[in-house]
């Protein structure tokens, strides 16, 4: 079993920004694994806040001895020893699980989705996100989206009520509404929640900052906005804790390490009855491809970040109007353009 | 697909007495799905304490229509609408269950363990069951099961000292002990809990009635063996509620509906830093092999339901002193003998 790598540089049609930062280009780490002919694509989309960069990806998975296991099939046992190598690193992590899974689908032909028994025609409509931006920028953006029939808009700026006025001007399609914890106190959230009520809004994810959970429950009574985790919900064993604060949680493969922890996630955020959505970062059809394997199993999927980008070096899901169609391919189907 | 089934009646090789009944037979139904010239096998043994009889199994099976589905891998699918096709009836849902993913394993040409990235070497002993019986009869049971190194010891009765006490006269082998909600008080149970303290016992298996969730939370705090819920978790939406009153659970296919279900109630239960046991009822190799495959990722097997019995109509894992060895057959790898 041989890993190899590559970092590549995504650049993005437009300035992304959110509460906390803005980028024009993405880099991520295209991990390549071999065994018996055949190669799995991983992909790692590192981000600051949770400490990673190309360079610790890199370094993590140099540091990575797999040369014990006989085969990728050892699932559960190689990311159990890739776990146990350092915390955090979960997008390291993560491209190690994606490799490993398009291995096992290619090694047995099948794609992920008919390993696991899912119908892909069962996945919800994936949304399309608007970051913050001047009314000009945002108009511009709506119109582009104009075929896709959920949009994610990113709130937590200081112009909330512009965005959405602007927006709501143009178009009544549902909306999805991001805070990034960018309301910072409760009565602020409140009355922003309070404002968004009857304007077809479809969730609101991480209205406060992930450590106010008391705020998050005191919101969550008041709220007749379902509430959404991101920030607050990085791995499983946050979920249980979550239960009361959050309608649902947000799953990002490069959060949770990869396929084999979200779906474990799904599973407890049934339990506790929540919903469940899966997010993403600013990823190829790498990342993309192999979140959207599990997308029948979701109530909401935001599955956008290859569609942000210009470059794309890899062939994958196809976003139509918000449709994702997977590829017949075994693995997660996404193969080098 | 088409499906049929046929009942069976197993022999005992001893009556089997726990605190609520004894029985000398138990009637199965084994199911055979074909669809595309491979046949997958499942099995539902039913239990009256949850309104299953082989009659109502095989009600049940005759009342789905399955044909609108293509082909068995629309697993999920398959399995919500056989969830929603009657409430109860889990092990007829479990016999479905089985069928499908034995017949998965057999198309795609690997045993389910494998096709789940599991390692067969992880599973842990499983454990050997003497019921409830006169002193005379458990001694000789004792002896018959020395090759076993953990026996599982039925308790609740009127004679648990006298149980314990001939079995430790006998050997210092590792206990588990199933109270099967025998102690009805929660004095009773502490009682028994404290005479149990240092006699080398795994854990202590549902001591008192599931109804009693206060007296068991009560009981936990207060002991130093680990308990385990067996007929407090019926299927996955009881978990969540027993953190706290258990430190783990029992899960039996025959009561959760299936493989499916089961790997979902692991990862519930592992978000919930529980332990996992897989029980068994009195079962052929079917049942029996397709709950092996999941042993990997259980901390205690008990899963010994076809050693039990004279007459296996099938051959599946092997039981050899309690260390579990699955068959390299794709799917559950029972076949018929």
């Amino acid at each position: 079993m041989t890993l190899s790598w590559t970092v590549h540089e995504l650049h993005l049609r437009h300035t992304f920004r959110i509460s906390r930062s803005a980028s024009d280009v993405a880099r991520v780490v295209i991990l390549r694994l071999e065994h018996d002919g055949i190669v799995g694509y991983g992909e790692a989309s590192p981000t600051r806040r949770y400490g990673e960069t190309p360079e610790t990806v890199t370094a993590f998975l140099a540091s990575l001895d797999l040369s014990r296991y006989e085969s990728p099939m050892m699932l559960e046992d190689i990311l159990a020893a890739v776990e146990a190598a350092a915390p955090g690193n979960t997008s390291a992590k993560c491209a190690v699980d994606l490799a490993l899974h398009d291995w096992m689908g290619k090694k047995l032909g099948v794609p992920l989705y008919a390993l696991w028994g899912l119908t892909p025609e069962r996945a919800p409509l994936s949304s399309f996100t608007i970051a913050i931006d001047s009314t000009e920028v945002v108009r511009k953006k709506v119109e582009e989206a104009a075929e896709f029939p959920i949009l994610k808009v990113k709130l937590g700026g200081d112009n909330d009520e512009e965005m959405i006025s602007t927006i709501r001007s143009m178009t009544d399609k549902t909306l999805y509404v991001d805070a990034n914890e960018g309301w910072k106190d409760r009565e602020t959230a409140l009355a922003r929640v309070r404002w968004l009520k009857d304007k077809n809004i479809g969730f609101i994810e991480q209205p406060m900052p992930a450590a106010q959970l008391d705020d998050l429950r005191w919101l969550r009574e008041r709220s007749e906005i379902p509430l959404i985790a991101d920030e607050s919900v990085v791995r499983l064993d946050a979920i249980p804790s979550l239960a009361g604060a959050f309608d649902g949680i947000n799953i990002k493969l490069m959060k949770c390490t990869g396929l084999r922890e979200a779906m474990r996630m799904i599973a407890v955020a049934r339990a506790l009855k929540m919903k469940v959505m899966m997010g993403c970062m600013i990823e190829t059809a790498v990342g993309i491809s192999a979140g959207a394997q599990l997308a029948p199993l979701l109530d909401y999927a935001d599955l956008d970040g290859n569609v942000l980008i210009t470059d794309d070096p890899f062939d994958g899901v196809r976003n139509t109007a918000g449709r994702l169609t997977l590829t017949p391919r075994p693995g997660h189907g996404a193969v080098p353009r």
